[in-house]
């Protein structure tokens, strides 16, 4: 980073225009203060920010990034689109293709809808849920993130008590607080909601034990109630169908976003046929859902994910990348903690506390300076676009930066 | 119309991999059987279905497209930004651009935030307006759509009981049933929520007056609860600043999307100093809501409004299309009624009754055969790209249109 004046002006404007500055996942007041909040562009696995610096980037846009910025075949199919048009009185042929490629991929798919929002997905599939069994409690786990609408979003303001009186909390992996929502939904149980794996903010993410999956498929059809995967975060980043398929488990209903159409605006859901008739009775729309240009991205994406092994790819480049990280932190004897698959990373610094992430500041802000754009406490995404050369990179980086967290704490 | 055996194909695919073959606003479950439902190409004022049929397009993709389709140097901005870019860590500086067009394009915004869908626009208008004065009840007009979240879904599949609840209806543009809602709210009114203008399906559009309007704000004003205008439709086609200011009269928040980006997928939320911390302090986000593309198209969408006089061409385009219309209707003696603004204009038959739009639905047949798009029971839409030449051709169309119903019903 050579400096950041053109950032530092844009805050200045963008806080008299917009409230905060910024606002959701991607404003930076989370981050360390130096931390870029804007971006011009992007390639492969790098982005520069409008100050005209480079960095290796390991967020890949929070998610949608899965084959890398700009992909030549992507943008192409999109270009092509685009001369045609986008956004008509009904869509494209595209819809069609692009729903039965979904249920060709993903195993408990037999139908699809589209919207635009991961919140549209995840709700939907919790309204389809309730439509065909009429009943309306959803279980939800404690301290999971399924989206920014008034019964989902994590933070009190504008909500009201009636917001969340439906949902009733458990916790991932265990299976005798799953039981005890159940016993607390009675006989108003509409469906077990569930992240493909945990990846709540600030503490180590965990993978569902099979244990676990099972027993979710096989109490819900006890209990004729709808399996939800939020596959917003996770979808097509573990496999190439369904995260569950690698636990054998077949959720009847997915919300899939991000990585599905390489950050063009798109979310999917996901059912069994079981569900069709409850997902055809629910109302639910929006002015750009049926907008061809995403769904030719998405259409597209599908494809590389699968001709490129984008997941055996990153999945190989994340272990590289966690394996040297482990190497340097042992080296300087600074404990960290590793968590999720390593193609979705969480650093940790285990003597930071939940509310004081400064070593992890510091660590991601040296890394920031030198080029390599890390997240101190959201877990990040690699992509496509990165190579070796990224990875090796990013270790001589991160290794600096030890060396800096080194001097201040150990 | 040559043929349409391109959309039966596919609408028999659709019909195995999207619940009910197609779902929400774009479904021609309510048009007239042969509508296609599938649309291959889009330019100016006119569309091409998958059968290569092409018709003078009347419904801009259901509003979104206010310039024409393809518009030229939308499509060039949208191009160039693709190339560097649309979805990184952080908005591009567009955001910032854009957020300070719509405060000087519109008299009560002094600050603007993002979104995808007028849905996420109306609801996070609401989450401000409570979260500001820490109050539930939201007022809205009875029959007016809102979105299709839960809490606003015309359609009671899939919701709860409590959904609603704390929705209290008036009727649009009657006083007095606006105070009866007020003190059913009692100390517990956040905002009152209105369209544009009354455009609800099926039954005559209607203008607000402005004692309604003033009296609305007056109230609001009293009570501290939020005035909530909701441009979604209306936006930039009455005004090229935010409607009400016809009637000057201005809102705390007004929620838009459909035109602001000529099709590209935007919605966003505008409001006024008072209401900015508690928009801070609502915790709202997407995906997509900060790439850069869609905001590109907007700010071009938002000059060449400006720039080619486009209220101005469609409301006289619309004025020449209704005058024909209505010149026709009388020489065959058949009743017919126009209401709305000329630009959006909705057509009904005042033989046809609520339930069965069996003449709407011949005629907008008879037109579509002929290669006009119109819709039998939705306001249509009127944009740049339409010409003279389109109207003087779609009231030749509508001359054959009306032979055909008077042949049948007269």
């Amino acid at each position: 980073m050579t400096n950041n004046n053109n950032d530092l002006l844009l805050k200045e404007r963008a806080a008299k225009v917009i409230p905060g500055g910024m606002y959701g996942h991607q404003s930076t007041w989370q981050l360390p203060h130096s931390f870029p909040q804007f971006f011009n562009r992007g390639k492969g696995g790098h982005i520069w920010d409008t100050d005209g610096n480079e960095y290796i980037d390991f967020m890949s846009s929070y998610g949608p990034i899965i084959l890398g910025h700009c992909h030549a075949k992507v943008d192409e199919a999109v270009a092509q689109q685009l001369k045609k048009g986008d956004c008509f009185n009904g869509p494209s042929p595209i819809i069609v293709e692009l729903a039965e490629k979904f249920c060709t991929m993903v195993k408990h798919a037999d139908w699809s809808l589209f919207a635009k929002n991961g919140t549209d997905a995840t709700t939907i599939c919790v309204s389809i849920a309730r439509a065909r069994n009429n009943k309306s409690k959803i279980l939800v786990a404690k301290g999971a993130y399924h989206g920014a609408a008034p019964w989902c979003t994590p933070a009190p303001a504008g909500t009201t008590k009636g917001d969340k009186e439906n949902l009733i909390h458990y916790n991932f992996n265990d299976i005798q607080s799953v039981e005890n929502a159940i016993n607390e939904a009675g006989s108003d149980l509409a469906g077990v909601l569930v992240s493909a794996f945990k990846h709540d903010n600030i503490v180590d993410q965990e993978l569902p034990s099979a244990d676990f999956a099972q027993y979710l498929r096989k109490r819900c059809d006890e209990l004729d109630a709808a399996l939800i995967v939020d596959e917003v975060r996770a979808g097509f980043r573990l496999s190439e169908g369904a995260s569950w398929e690698l636990l054998d488990v077949q959720p009847d209903l997915s919300a899939w976003s991000k990585a599905i159409a390489n950050g063009y605006s798109l979310a999917a859901i996901l059912g069994n046929d079981k569900y069709k008739k409850a997902a055809r009775s629910v109302f639910t729309t929006g002015s750009f859902w049926f907008t061809a240009a995403s769904m030719v991205a998405a259409s597209t994406t599908l494809d590389l994910i699968r001709s490129e092994n984008v997941i055996q790819r990153i999945e190989a480049l994340g272990e590289t990348f966690r394996t040297g990280l482990k190497q340097q932190a042992n080296s300087y004897g600074i404990p960290v903690s590793q968590s999720g698959p390593a193609q979705m990373p969480l650093i940790l610094f285990a003597d930071d506390s939940i509310n004081n992430k400064e070593r992890g500041n510091l660590f991601t802000e040296e890394a920031m300076k030198l080029g390599l754009y890390l997240h101190p406490r959201h877990n990040m995404f690699f992509n496509g676009g990165h190579t070796e050369q990224d990875i090796k990179q990013a270790l001589e980086i991160t290794d600096r930066a030890f060396l800096v967290l080194k001097d201040r704490y150990y």
